[in-house]
């Protein structure tokens, strides 16, 4: 009864699941192999509404899905919850941090990016930014203790300074912090607290160059600082952060006309939120090292068009790893945004390149479909840049919160969580009350200077 | 237009916002007294569903409310976040651990209790127990990583051993773990894993006494037991934990006829859940010590009929952390037992003798009503003893899951965390999935030895 062992199956493993590595796995369905998805923690995090759970409007549970659970029905995904220590090109295996190695056909890395300080990580202490589940808890822990510290103050210098937030860069997550710290100050904490006026605290937004969500069109940006300055944001622009500290951070403002303009100053706070800058993860620069591809500036993997490394057709990145080209016959190829509409394409462009490579067909060419932008603002405030067949397509305000809404909403993963977020939303929107205001641990809040910013 | 000053109010300090500082604070609402409630976290936990926290089935915003919140509508309430250092009743103040000092002219102590480990704090970090917030995310990361663990080992041996729960303790909290876990291993998991079988699991309940829910009457708790095994829990009564270490615990175990039939053996587990034992907040013993009151063992201080502390009628002690006795007239005084209705009753009758002595009137003895006792197994299954004016009804099984069910979300605070929770149930029950499977950060799973449990 003895028959020929079925032909083994070509081993890919994935490193993360993000957007791009879900998708990739996702679209490998049905095919003929075996995966290996390997991620640090055991859930996709829905990282779009991340600033809401640092800022209690939702619990963790509701932006993050068990991993193993969204695969349970697929059955050729063995998902591993474990830590990549490096990848070994040359052998084809990839070295985790327990010690055990797993082989592969094909590689595909979509490891992501981290805070980038510039340099400085001596300032991430002081500043945390919002990447992870635990980042967020860390920025919601320290805005709902500084409220917490004040109205433990007697004194009306140090009270004051320890309800001054900073939120430092004013991008999409930047402006999407102010505006959501501006409206628990504002909406929901007045009236709890005996000793202290909550509305009284002061967010500010630091912006290094002159205007706020610099990915959108200008009179977008316009319409967005408006909004911002509606709910209370002081926006500083051209202001760009010389050194930070546990008690506060300076800033170097000009106004970006002439040198002589410039000025310094110091804002002291407990709470500063990091929203400037991303790096590529650190596998990637080690991954380039052993394979000889190139890496850009920002820590990223140059690509060819079918996503894979130079010399290396079994090794894929993509997301925010991979510095990409988007390609369209005919035209020049334009650099791809490092945005979550753009890592799920490449999910699916390196999914079907793989399977074309398993064929022995040539890839073919990643081509990002840009469908335009959205950033959100706080309560009925946001605003709309999207690219439809009949041109651009402009709008803010309340109908562009609408859409922000529902977009987000209909992108979840998983029914449930669609619903549960819905409905955090539906209560917080009438009530104004915040759902997740729960801190948990017991962390000092770091000593404050008295106010000494000018 | 002098007028002489508002005659000052009298000020009440609540350390701790559990059932009972949280009842007393609301049954003075309408006083002209000046309340402050101090409490290390800034939430009001509803600890009966604490262990749904744990096994992943609640998150935790869900079961804590925000104190201050809670409070907004209570004018005469201050919630302070801080950490009681000390009490000088000498000096009728409470020192927090950031150096301030609390006047007070009536002191409520509701500080509750902490995990016993019978003289072995050496066991805790091998066996966390579950009292906070942090305790629940503690157990269910332990939980959820076991799993985790198992699917990557490929030894055998180490792979059943990492699939070994151990609930020590039989009483309500470690009945509710053991049964859910058992739940969790059966139904939540099976077909998302490819390397283990989840179903597999061995859950093992200790219990050092010669029955589950002592508390109960005999027959529920063989009906308890009939229904633990029913999970798949194996129970293991008469059996006392000897040793505990990072790699398992060792059990001695008799069948409590004879010393003779007393047997030693161990237990490989990574994952060690404590529900055997509470003592009484640190905190009494520190305030017997300088207002000369009694402490029992298990560390509760020993109260007056109107729950003041012998000698300082302006100190009350409550919840937990309270030696009290039920007075019925005509009857002799019985014990009050450490559930949360008592603290609750407790809470409002300490506030009705603050208010009968600032108007110089004697205090009433505290009447404790037993409404009876609930305890959960898992999905359909619980065991109800009630008190009623007809006599002791006593039901299991089904309806008394949707009995044990309503309850809990009847008492739960707010309107909000009772629909969440609802849904949230509603939602595991038809699914059978589990919501809040969120693990965050990196936490190493201890080693475990080969299974040499015989």
């Amino acid at each position: 009864m003895a028959t020929n062992p079925a032909p083994k199956r070509p081993r890919i493993v994935i490193i993360g699941c993000g957007f791009g590595g879900l998708e990739a796995a996702r679209a490998l369905r049905g095919a003929t192999v075996a995966i290996t998805l390997v991620d640090r923690t055991n859930h996709h995090l829905f990282q779009p509404l991340l600033y809401q759970v640092a800022t209690a409007g939702l619990s963790a549970p509701a932006i993050a899905a068990p991993i193993r659970h969204l695969f349970r029905q697929q059955a050729n995904v063995t998902t591993l919850l474990a830590q990549v220590k490096r990848i070994e090109p040359a052998l084809r295996r990839v070295l985790l941090s327990d010690g055990s190695a797993l082989g592969y056909d094909h590689l595909v890395v979509a490891a992501g990016s981290t805070h980038s300080y510039f340099g400085r990580d001596d300032w991430a202490p002081f500043a945390p930014g919002l990447k992870t589940l635990d980042d967020a808890f860390e920025i919601r822990r320290r805005i709902l203790l500084a409220f917490e510290a004040a109205e433990r103050e007697t004194d009306p210098d140090k009270r004051a300074a320890l309800l001054n937030f900073v939120v430092v860069g004013a991008g999409p997550t930047g402006v999407e912090m102010a505006g959501t710290i501006a409206e628990i100050a504002r909406h929901t904490l007045p009236g709890e607290f005996r000793n202290i006026d909550p509305a009284s605290a002061r967010i500010v937004l630091l912006e290094g160059g002159a205007r706020v969500l610099q990915a959108m069109p200008e009179h977008l940006s316009q319409r967005a600082l408006e909004q911002l300055h509606k709910l209370g944001v002081e926006v500083r622009l051209n202001a760009r952060v010389a050194a930070i500290d546990a008690h506060g951070l300076e800033v170097q403002s000009g106004d970006g006309s002439a040198s002589a303009n410039t000025n310094s100053y110091r804002i002291a706070s407990p709470c500063i939120v990091w929203a400037a800058g991303v790096a590529a993860s650190p596998l990637g620069k080690q991954l380039a090292q052993e394979s000889g591809a190139t890496v850009d500036r920002a820590g990223r993997i140059v690509v060819q068009p079918d996503l894979s490394i130079d010399g290396h057709p079994e090794i894929s990145v993509i997301g925010d790893l991979a510095a990409a080209q988007s390609h369209v016959p005919g035209r020049a190829p334009t650099a791809v945004p490092g945005v979550s509409p753009a890592a799920k394409q490449m999910g699916r462009c390196t999914a079907a390149n793989i399977l074309r490579r398993l064929n022995a067909q040539a890839g073919i060419p990643f081509r990002y479909r840009d469908y335009g932008n959205l950033a959100t603002i706080g309560r009925n405030s946001a605003v709309v840049d999207l690219v439809s067949p009949l041109g651009p397509l402009h709008f803010s305000g309340r109908l562009a919160w609408l859409f922000w809404l529902f977009a987000h909403i209909y992108f979840l993963i998983g029914f449930r969580n669609r619903l549960v977020v819905l409905l955090d939303w539906g209560w917080a929107y009438w009530s104004f009350a915040r759902y997740a205001r729960v801190v948990t641990g017991i962390t000092p809040i770091p000593p404050v200077d008295r106010q000494i910013d000018t």
